[in-house]
Order: structure tokens, then C-alpha cells, then sequence
């Protein structure tokens, strides 16, 4: 049974937090009652933020990665190397990678990745646009950085043989034992693969 | 280690994500990405929902349950029996009474429970409003809804001290088996007050 709540304002704020992932109406109450507890700025902070985040947040119109404005930050940044586009799924991997600091190429966010179970196909994806940027010229190569699943690999085959009658290298993430990990835990096809795929030792 | 984000805009709404209960840095990205998925309507109206709460919701000057007007719709309703007040910890138990519609008077919400080794102290409590408003007269009983803890136990009797020189009958809930409970899952201290108090058969 739903509760009634004898504050139409507690109500209507219960409603829109239920609306996060996760957060049902009990949920929703608990926080909407903790943010009434609390100083007044942490709520009203947080509203603005809510507010100003959506409104101010776009996306590249060149890699689809957020955006406070219309090119992101690692697409206009000088310093990058424009020729390797490194493909993910989400903004989040964005971060990710840029997180290792390790690559120094621009993105390309697809968006999600071909699922025909829950109705995800090549053209709900930014595919073409990035088939676009390749044919567009000055690209050498194209990091496939979706993730090791069924889904992930259907996509990564789906741009490969897309782009294979380019002349862009595409390569995908190498696969094998995670770093920290422990052999007896590893899966028998990961590590098959770490077997097959093993490189010279460096330290 | 903490991750950085490229947008000011995402960086500020984790940050006051992460100030909600539960939610550390992680979630909160997760859910601020979330919100940038969704329509543009669902993340301003909860962002304002939270600001018109805050800014709209105060405490009843009678009771100290949530109103959006000086006194709450439960004490300004004439057709409820001012004489009774049923003592509870928190707002939420306000509304779950409210929800059985099995109470016809007024409550008095503490905002807490006695609890030396957490620091609070009858003073941080909403218990000399209650015992003033007992003096100021024309209350017949005071009904102790509280937690059946160790810390609801201490407050009941604390209040319970303050009042038993009043002529204001003190009353609490009665403890027994819980309806649709199995008697092989009640504890035995539970057990035996549902014993002692036990009541006339009645269907």
C-alpha cells in the first residue's frame, strides 16, 4: 500500500527520488527525511546541482563524450593525437582510460553496444558517426575498447568489418590475467587466451 | 584513489550525490550519469523538488512533526482529540500511526530516543516542550509509541518520571506477538509479555 504523506512537497520530492536507479518509494522517503535533518544548504545544494548538471551538460559533438560545450575537453586539447580513436561504450570508460593515463588518442562513445535481445541494433549506436570520422581521413588507427562480452564482441565485429575495406589498423584490448588477480581464480578461456596472446617478459 | 572528472558541472553534482546516505562516489557517478541519460525534466524536477522541500517543509511549533505551515495538518485539524498525545521518535512513525487510521488524537515527535553512549541527553530531545505542554492543561493521556529498545525503554521511563506527578494518564503500546507472525519465530521475552498481557478472546 501506497503511504500518504500529509506534505504534498515531501510527496512530489519522494516521487522524483524514486526516479533514480535503485531507489524505491521507502528509499526515497529515507532520504528525502535525512535531507530534511540536515543543514539546509546540503539539500538545496544538491537540487542546484541536479539542475545545473543537466542543463549544462552536453555531448562532443565530435566523440559523444559529455561535454560542458559543443567540442569536449580531450577532442579540443592540442596535445592529443587526432589519428587514434580509442572506441568505448559509456562515458564512464572514457574516464576510465583517461584515469590510466596511459593513451594519449581521442574517443569515440558508442553509446551502448548491439544487443538484438533488448531491441539495441547498429543504428541506435554512434556507428555511422564514427565511420564517418574514419572516412573523413587523418585516422590511422581504431582501439576497439568495448568490454569482453557476447554484446561487446558482436559490436567489435560489426565496426571491424565495417572499417576493413579502410586502410585504419583496428585493434582491440588484449585479453588476459587481470593484474592482482590469482591464476587459481582466473577463468580457464581468460587465461587461455593470456597463454596464447603471451608476450616477451619485461619487468 | 579518487577520480577526476573532466566537467566541473559532473564533478559538483557527484560531490553532493555523495553527501546522501549510503551513497559514496561510485554510486553517486553512476547516478548523476543516470540522470544525463534520462529526459532533461526528470533530473531538473528532482533537483527542484529538493529545493522547494527544504526550502518549503518547517516543524509544527506544537508537535515538531514536518509541516509546510506553522502548524501541522494533524494539530489544526478540529476534529482530532487534542487531549491525547502519542509520544513517537521520528516524523516517519508519525506516518506510520497516521497510515493504521487508528488514531484519533495528536502526537509530540521527540526527534530521537535517549541514548547516552551516542551523546544524546533528554536535552537534545523535544521533552521539555512535551512536559509544557502537559502543564498548559487539558491533556488526558499521553500515549509512549516509542521503540521497544533498551534506548525507547530509558526515554519512556524518563518521560514517564517527568509526568507521574501530573494527573495526565501514561500509557504504551502493548507487546505481543506481531500479526501474521509465527509463534516458532517469536523471541521468548515477547512471548511472555503476550502472556501476561494477555486480553479478552475477541474475533
Amino acid at each position: 500500500m501506497e503511504q500518504e504523506f500529509s506534505s504534498r512537497l515531501l510527496e512530489n520530492a519522494v516521487r522524483e527520488l524514486s526516479h533514480l536507479p535503485g531507489v524505491g518509494r521507502k528509499t526515497a522517503l529515507r532520504l528525502a527525511l535525512h535531507l530534511l535533518r540536515q543543514d539546509k544548504s546540503i539539500a538545496i545544494g544538491l537540487g542546484q546541482s541536479l539542475i545545473d548538471l543537466r542543463e549544462g551538460i552536453t555531448y562532443c559533438s565530435t566523440c559523444h563524450n559529455i561535454s560542458e560545450t559543443e567540442t569536449c575537453p580531450v577532442c579540443a586539447n592540442p596535445m592529443r593525437d587526432k589519428s587514434k580513436i580509442c572506441v568505448v561504450e559509456t562515458v564512464k570508460d572514457v574516464m576510465s582510460f583517461e584515469n590510466t593515463r596511459q593513451f594519449d588518442g581521442v574517443y569515440h562513445v558508442l553509446g551502448g553496444l548491439i544487443s538484438p535481445i533488448d531491441g539495441i541494433g547498429p543504428d541506435s549506436l554512434e556507428i555511422n558517426s564514427l565511420v564517418e570520422r574514419v572516412a573523413a581521413g587523418n585516422i590511422k588507427e581504431v582501439i576497439l575498447a568495448l568490454s569482453p562480452t557476447m554484446e561487446g564482441d558482436t559490436t567489435n565485429f560489426y565496426i571491424y568489418r565495417k572499417l576493413m575495406d579502410t586502410n585504419v589498423t583496428v585493434t582491440q584490448l588484449s585479453r588476459g590475467v587481470s593484474v592482482g588477480n590469482e591464476i587459481d581464480y582466473t577463468d580457464e578461456v581468460t587465461l587461455g587466451r593470456s597463454l596464447i596472446n603471451r608476450v616477451p617478459f619485461a619487468r
